[in-house]
């Protein structure tokens, strides 16, 4: 930064199509990450490094209509402007679909409030090739009713690290579910998680395992089971990537 | 056909995001058709060699949530058993929605009495990556009224070569339109089109020209000159190809 030079926080909410990329973060070994392609179309567009926070990174395969970034640039151009020329250089799978400028302070990470997550299904006897990328095909029975009694045992305070793929490590596991609401809508199923965190795969292990209880194969308590002894396999399996997508960061 | 083998009409509901394809039909020197596809799964899972007939060609790139297709076999399989081995075998871009037998004289084209098609446009400041490949991504400003006075010039029955690429022929050009809707749902417009029948290009002709009225561009009257002169040069240009799907056959 150059003296004289005063730093703008850009703040953005962008959606994408998670299908052909390897995820939100940015890899070593690893191309083709949403994090180093909005930060290569941003170095070519206003010719500043940046380096993006977001307010969490999704999984290979993942979707968002509302994930919240930030960045530092020195530019003074226009925000509607920068927004215009980073969506015409961006593939059209990502969309910056909002931008403004905040404080100096703010951090899409550390103050996100709470997050919405969205896993839809399609439970029919046929597929559906307008949603084959956004919806997890379900050709078996689902016992809705069961699925919804079961989710009522995640609401609340809970230590969920039977409901993570993370390694051991000494960061707390401890998160809240505000609600989860599994609404059926003909042969499309959303269930909808609000929470003011989420482990590493925890929306996909909590998906499968309600998938599971839904189709017979679990009995409900292993939610508490697996809730109270941080087991992970005592939970269903991780259900798979492209169902979810990131709907709202809440600050 | 074997003697003492009686054959059986078999038709089906067909849905298909086009966006891979060459189109509908089968052609001699360009692969990858909708129809050669299915073609070739059904003689894979019923061992039989069949000639689809369909409702009518999709251009490529076109959609359809209800194309209507028949074929004579001489399987004896329950028809749920075919569909289910067919939609297992089938890329998941497309999908047996339903089947049926019918009368040995129902034929999908010949039959069909009128079709609706739906032709979407995303309207906002910024694209969308959900339905970029189903809807045409217009970003400047539409004016809706203007093009519903116009689309109502379009109602009843006319000569549409001036909406049509096809070729000079001796074929009427002859066509009803019984209702043409333009429908906007926030950023979403929708352009729904009746009628008995459509010329080659027709729809997506009608599109751009509602489009160029809407942008401005060209005045309502060039619809009542292009449908009394059935001169194409007097239209609008031809609206691109994925905003376009064909919902439904009525016969």
């Amino acid at each position: 930064m150059r003296d004289g030079f005063k730093m703008r926080n850009i703040k953005m909410i962008v959606s994408y199509d998670g299908s052909r990329y390897n995820g939100w973060q940015r890899q070593k070994n690893s191309p083709n990450t949403i994090q180093e392609l909005i930060e290569n179309v941003i170095h070519d567009c206003i010719k500043e490094k940046v380096t993006i926070i977001s307010s969490g990174r999704t999984d290979a395969g993942v979707h968002a209509y509302g994930q919240v970034i930030n960045f530092n640039v020195q530019s003074t151009l226009p925000l509607k402007e920068i927004q215009r020329v980073i969506n015409i250089a961006l593939p059209n799978d990502i969309a910056i679909k909002s931008i403004e400028e905040v404080g100096e302070r703010f951090h899409s990470r550390y103050n996100a409030k709470s997050k919405i997550y969205v896993y839809k299904i399609l439970n029919s006897d046929v597929h559906d090739p307008f949603i084959r990328k956004y919806a997890y095909y379900c050709p078996h029975d689902l016992d809705i009713e069961k699925m919804k009694r079961a989710a009522r045992l995640f609401i609340g305070q809970h230590n969920f690290n039977g409901f993570s793929s993370a390694k051991a490590s000494n960061k707390s596991t401890e998160r809240i579910i505000y609600s989860l609401d599994i609404v059926q809508n003909g042969e499309e199923i959303e269930i909808s998680y609000h929470g003011n965190g989420f482990l590493y795969n925890m929306v996909r292990i909590m998906t499968g395992t309600l998938i599971e209880i839904g189709l017979r194969k679990l009995p409900e308590d292993v939610i508490t089971t697996a809730l109270k002894t941080g087991e992970r396999q005592v939970a269903g399996y991780t259900a798979p990537p492209h169902g979810l997508v990131l709907a709202e960061v809440k600050y």
